[in-house]
């Protein structure tokens, strides 16, 4: 069996792996973010050490990534917001250093394809999977691959309604003020609350914004992709008793529009967690290694 | 040369077309809505007319239809709010009658469809065509195919901000009130200002508010699928003075978020009006009679 590399890297850590699928996992290791020169040799370091050839490494990145094969930036990280790490060579970098091929996508991209393949989505056409952690993010696997366009979606930047007289806050997102992740990722509730929300109590009212927020935000994707299934991730839907208020709060705002059980009484199979949770962006890393390689 | 048959199914009219390209159409015929029965009749009397054999016939239906092609309801519209249209088996009737395969699809899709192959989008891979007309729909063509998922898209559902100050109207549309298509569709207009758009003067405000709303619907589009181009028809864009506000107003919206010059100085290549105008639909259906036939 051929060996090959994941990377999921992460604003505050890159999660390194080394196998051939979930159960057959020969090394991980976790590395702390810091500078671009840094944290990349740490991570080809850990490949280097490998104890048998490495085929292909997949990594799922922060963004925005250029996705672009086209383009002589491909597999950079641009224009991110996080200090220090704009026009990053990711891909090239470590590449260059190991001499294996790298396929590169999104974190979100990667965490769907994972759970596509292995995971709560298994044997699904048409996958959405939404990430609602310090940003929120979207990823489309359509027929098994992740999909982009001209850029690779940012579903997290949507324009959603908000009601500043229930909730006067004016967003957290430093490019869009209230788009969805200005109102409802975990630097959001942050914001709005000063309190970390692991801190606010269940019956917290931050809680019923969210559920609206993301349930408005799932609703228009909806509306756009029509997906078969939601897996629904990221740090803040660790609150697992947030599932149930945002499939009703779906099912109320699609109002039976939608002629499918999936959005009537099968909502609870239509929206659900991610069933590989924290190493999702990790295990699709090294999916897109493996089908890299394989097309 | 083959030939092949088109039908665009609308609320209002149902048109047919026999040919083989936009430039190679031998017949057309426009027929009148009224009930499944007698419209039905006169689309299989113009195509059973036809001096040759007719290869395969094509549909771009208003919907919904059902579009699964395991369901035993296939090719039908089903929960249509058009009076006598429920659950109409337009694909069955039609294909019976005649004896020829049908392919079906959204009236959106076939004429996104229309527009990749012989329009504006030509030779793109993700290509996004809204119509803003009496309703709003979208439909997105990857890699020469019409999209679809669990149903299809239904693009002017989604929820977008309303600012109930500047706006009181509560929304036209009949299952979610304010969504996209309630607010900014050519029945929210006339509902709104009680006078049809295309009595309203260039200057009034009814433009400001669709300027807005529009722009909003298509950088959540951009946010969620990416596409290299969007496709902006239906009867409200004959309006061709609307596009410029609409530009600039999703760069506007999108902040340079987006790090492309299609979202900058070449926005006027990236939000275009059909070139095949009102003949999208029926040279879509045709499309889709050549593409399903090649499948």
């Amino acid at each position: 069996m051929r060996t090959f590399g994941g990377v999921e890297a992460g604003g505050s850590k890159f999660s390194c792996i080394l196998g051939s699928e979930p159960d057959n996992i020969s090394s991980e290791r976790t590395i702390r973010t810091t500078t671009p020169e840094k944290t990349l040799a740490e991570v080809i370091e850990f490949f280097a050490e490998a104890s048998e050839p490495i085929s292909s490494i997949g990594i799922g990145s922060f963004g925005p990534v250029e996705l672009n094969k086209s383009s002589r930036f491909y597999g950079y990280i641009t224009n991110t917001p996080k200090p220090g790490w704009q026009n990053t060579d990711i891909s090239g970098t470590i590449g260059r250093a190991l001499k294996v091929p790298i396929f590169i996508d999104t974190d979100t991209n990667a965490a769907g394809l994972a759970e596509t393949k292995w995971g709560s989505a298994k044997s699904l056409n048409f996958v959405l999977y939404v990430t609602v952690g310090t940003g929120i993010g979207g990823g489309c696997i359509i027929n098994g691959k992740p999909y982009h366009g001209l850029l690779h979606p940012e579903m997290g930047h949507m324009r959603i309604p908000h009601d500043k007289k229930q909730d006067p806050f004016p967003g957290a997102c430093s490019f869009h003020g209230d788009c969805l992740e200005g109102l409802a990722s975990g630097q959001a509730i942050y914001k709005r609350w000063e309190v970390p929300g692991e801190n606010l109590p269940t019956n917290h009212p931050a809680w019923i914004l969210e559920t609206e927020y993301i349930a408005t935000g799932l609703v228009n994707l909806i509306c756009t992709l029509s997906p078969q299934r939601i897996i629904l991730g990221g740090g803040v839907m660790k609150r697992i008793e947030l599932f149930d208020p945002i499939r009703t709060k779906v099912r109320d705002l699609a109002n039976r529009y939608f002629d499918h059980p999936q959005f009537q009484d099968k909502i609870s199979e239509y929206i659900v967690p991610p069933m590989l949770g924290t190493r999702a962006g990790v295990l699709g890393a090294l999916a897109l290694a493996k089908d890299g390689l394989a097309s």
